[in-house]
């Protein structure tokens, strides 16, 4: 078993974001997917449809994680200039890619394919495509950036696509605990004690409010299952003292 | 009327979004909350319960955006770190506020006020409390950085609290537009000359999938509500052009 994390981190891109118009739900998706497959996420950024902060954000997540995940800007509209940013980022040209235009003439009668539906064949040089099989227009992943569409369901099937090629660092394994009903700050000096005692487990403690009262979970998150368990056994035999206390 | 943009960023703290575990609502929430009064969003970024990660994350963003709003890190648990964090990207110092400790006094007993529970009454010098009329435990506001909690419901009274406070820009009206069930390919290119002659009015076109089928939007945002109504009136006229090609 490998001890390598492998990291990323997702780039949305959209003003319908941060104008609150839309609320995204690519962020969360991916870094759910990726978890089950080994791979970590450390960052989640948001920007508009800005070429320069694109370009800005691509070089800096793709100098930091192993992998950057795009979504949006990718259709065939003024306001979809993803393709362009992230080949500025990588210094090299864009042009229309024959691969990804046979891609668009599967779905698009050729005396439809007007100058906005060709934008969409556009691929930075040296990319790869990502397959998009519900419309056609592909994704690429260039370097260590995928870039996939915003459209949800478009969004899920290329991250399908692409999942297979993934590097895949050791997957985390966790385990959700009740606190009992326990507020935080009744088990949250015990809690911190534990997190000490226990480096190779990484514990969470989740206020959730739920009708006006707290309903806390504690996650524990480690890559070796028996030091998970032993863990698990520790916070669970605290929580138990604790109750015992509070009941008295 | 103002002409004055009044820009913000949004910095959710937490692992639990990035293992996604758990879906953040709180920025999508502030964004349409900040639209609403007049400011905008320009960026959001997630990262993880790390001190580094934090200060540096707090300092990127302070120093470009008007105002950055933080939620999440600040309960009783070891992970909750981020008054620590945005204390040291302000380089000043932080310590038990009284003000702080009166309003945790008012919800817990004395004889229940321990190291972890008092940790929450720690506050950067100099910073002034947010108000937190669900649990008491208060947010904080320091510079142009507002810290709030994570749990959605206390981050969105903290968000009342502050809202009269803050510095408003003029507000960005916009319209939504139905596309008429047409392809955004099929009125991409005459949008994008609408968008080239219409400075004053940023138009963005956003596909949405439904039964397999496109049913996408155009909106229109400006700060003139006259410059916005004749840009709708030129968009539907657009697309009734287009709509009647496509039924010839």
């Amino acid at each position: 078993m490998s001890e390598k994390q492998v990291t990323a981190a997702v780039l949305v891109i959209g003003d319908e974001i941060l104008s609150g118009r839309t609320r995204d739900t690519n962020s969360g998706h991916i870094a759910h997917y990726l978890a089950q497959i080994g791979l970590e996420t450390r960052e989640i950024r948001v920007v508009p449809d800005v070429e320069e902060e694109i370009v800005a954000a691509v070089n800096a997540l793709r100098s930091r994680y192993d992998y950057v995940f795009t979504t949006g800007g990718i259709g065939p509209t003024h306001d979809d200039i993803t393709a362009d940013g992230v080949a500025k980022a990588f210094g090299v040209g864009i042009s229309e890619d024959p691969r990804a235009l046979a891609l668009l003439l599967e779905r698009i009668a050729p005396q439809d394919l007007n100058e906005a539906r060709r934008r969409m064949a556009r691929i930075p040089d040296g990319a790869e495509l990502v397959a998009n099989p519900i419309s056609r227009a592909p994704g690429f992943w260039i370097g260590n950036v995928i870039v996939m569409a915003g459209v949800p369901a478009i969004m899920q099937a290329m991250l399908e696509d692409v999942a297979p090629k993934l590097a895949r660092g050791v997957k985390i394994l966790s385990e959700t605990l009740d606190a009992h009903g326990l507020p935080e700050g009744a088990y949250a000096d015990a809690l911190s004690a534990l997190a000490k005692a226990l480096p190779d487990v990484s514990i969470g403690s989740y206020p959730q409010l739920s009708d006006g009262r707290f309903k806390n979970q504690i996650v524990l998150r480690a890559k070796d299952a028996r030091a998970l368990a032993a863990a698990v056994a520790k916070t669970l035999e605290m929580l138990a003292e604790i109750s015992a206390r509070h009941s008295l």
